[in-house]
């Protein structure tokens, strides 16, 4: 069994690839592949209706919000956003908390003013910004609740009078949130939710329209909500691999029983890598990501000597982003406790090696 | 055995649905699913290559025509075309032939302007306009080659001095053209080549860069080139399965000889609703489509009874668009011969029987 540490792509449940790979040559006893099948017949409307309430209730949404599957990743979301939310004389407060938020905000400057209200860049995103003003005249305060490169998490979402929009790609489902706090969330499925090539989106239906743009029809999130997310044909497998996880985190107890799992593997590896005299953290120990744990080696000599030891015990992904370097290990919600323990285990067998 | 006339989703090949779902649950041999690979690994940038690399020996395109797999469906391409095309005083040429060439200009006239020169909406879209002006000065002349909904095709590609735009997503990859004609073709997967959730764009790359608005990253084919289409997470799974379909298309003989086959699918079919009293074509004979075949009843108050006498038979997908009614077959590149067979043999022997 090969331990699967990628950031994303990045593990799902076992079940989930079994079911997913049967659906492949034969879904829903139909005969047919899901590849092969038609949006809109009366199964995949369901798969669609079932993945969209699902989310509601595992997020405990109120009516307000819409649930939205889309096309794309989170990269067209830094676009689509301030598309639908922020009028060219209007300002958009942003926060600089990694590459991710960093590129929202590049994009968010072609629709309208940015006003970068809070920054780690200076210290290579190593913490998250904690005191800091948003302008009451905002449109709205954009966030990137977890920062999957440098391995840092917003613990406590801020409180502001604006509108709270957030990229939640690398932490969606994985903690307790107040959601209805928030009047857009997007997220690339392919950390806790699905394959590449779906986002979702929960937007609270009562902040659209105020835009004077006019909006190409595929961006506009209206359109899709009036169509019930089928406007045009959805990436249909991906919904469906969507729909697979979502039945799995309702069944492994919801979100509140996830995050007591994700804090548990949390505190396991980074009570290894304070521990172990080889390994240490690189970001603030307050804001450390539960999702992706960031480290390096204090003698940057052994990295590439411990990346091939984990290999050898079947240890994939613990490479840092291509941008950073040293190591970084995704916990994601369908990562096992014993996973964890295989790699904490192997930074300790590491370290008495060259102790010895 | 079904036999799966779906317009898209649509039939892909047996051997790429057992490779697919084999793939989910070991990829490569790497003992990590398809689905939880990342984009940035030697295993998949191969498959990127090799995927972009197919299509430009099978298009046997030359070396100004750049290849990429982009996020979305067509609906996205109707927006993206224009953003990167045409300036806001400029003028594009467009044809009427179909619901999707009509969204197409919906979406152009949000940035410049757009010349319908040719058009069969008065008429249904039941033909191929044939003899239409392109003003010298248009920026580019946009076709739908295949119109999925009606089922209409363009047999011959109009000559024109100007620069030459086409949506293939539901005729890519199934007749020969001389496709370095094209300065842009794009096609969304979901009919000849893949899963719904990605698209393929083929664009001449001396055409971009001309426009003076000021393009979101995502949006930018020269992003996308410069980045090698991966420029963000590209959908894995998708890129993957339509690799496979390259793959069994090259092994098959390639385009020309895919063509054979499908001009044979179709006369068959074409010659039933022409010789069986009960049934009859409903677009202009010389612009029937090779791959949607779309029909009706002679009397309409039969056809839910042939719909469920084909269903009994196990074909599925043949009930026309939501928006037209009748028939529609879609005989796709996938689609075996043997079952448009069963489909024409269905077609007589209830005319049989609605005899005696």
């Amino acid at each position: 069994m090969i331990h699967n540490f990628n950031a994303g792509p990045s593990i799902l449940p076992k079940e989930v690839f079994e079911q997913a790979s049967a659906a492949i040559l034969n879904f829903d006893n139909t005969g047919l592949s899901i590849l092969e099948f038609g949006h809109r017949t009366p199964e995949f409307t369901a798969v669609m209706e079932e993945a969209r309430s699902l989310v509601k209730e595992l997020m405990q949404l109120n009516d307000d919000h819409e649930v939205l599957f889309l096309h794309g990743c989170a990269s067209t979301q830094f676009m689509q956003v301030p598309m639908n939310l922020l009028d060219s004389k209007e300002s958009a407060a942003y926060t600089d908390t990694d590459i991710w938020g960093h590129k929202a905000i590049t994009e968010a400057k072609l629709f309208g003013k940015v006003d970068v209200v809070a920054s780690s860049k200076e210290k290579n995103y190593s913490y998250i910004p904690k005191d800091f003003a948003v302008p009451n005249d905002s449109k709205y305060l954009h966030i990137t609740t977890n920062n999957t490169i440098y391995g840092t998490q917003w613990q406590t979402i801020p409180k502001t009078s604006v509108s709270l929009v957030a990229d939640m790609s690398s932490d969606i489902f994985s903690r307790v949130l107040d959601f209805n706090a928030f009047d857009l969330i997007y997220a690339g499925a392919q950390k806790n939710m699905g394959p590449a090539g779906v986002n979702l989106v929960v937007v609270n239906k009562n902040i659209l329209g105020k835009v004077k743009r006019v909006i190409p029809t595929i961006m506009d999130y209206r359109n899709h909500i009036k169509e019930g997310s089928m406007l045009n044909t959805p990436p249909v497998f991906a919904v469906y691999v969507c729909l697979l996880t979502l039945r799995w985190l309702k069944a492994s107890g919801g979100v509140g029983a996830i995050e007591k799992k994700n804090i548990e593997k949390a505190a396991l590896l980074y009570n290894e890598i304070d521990n172990n005299d080889l390994f240490t953290g690189n970001v603030a120990k307050e804001d450390r990501s539960k999702m992706n744990v960031c480290f390096v080696m204090k003698d940057p000599s052994l990295e590439k000597e411990f990346l091939q030891y984990a290999k050898s015990r079947n240890i994939a992904g613990i490479a840092g982003h291509r941008t950073t370097g040293g190591f970084r290990a995704s916990i994601y919600n369908a990562m096992p406790l014993s996973s964890v323990q295989v790699l904490a285990d192997t930074m300790r067998s590491f370290s008495a090696l060259h102790k010895a």
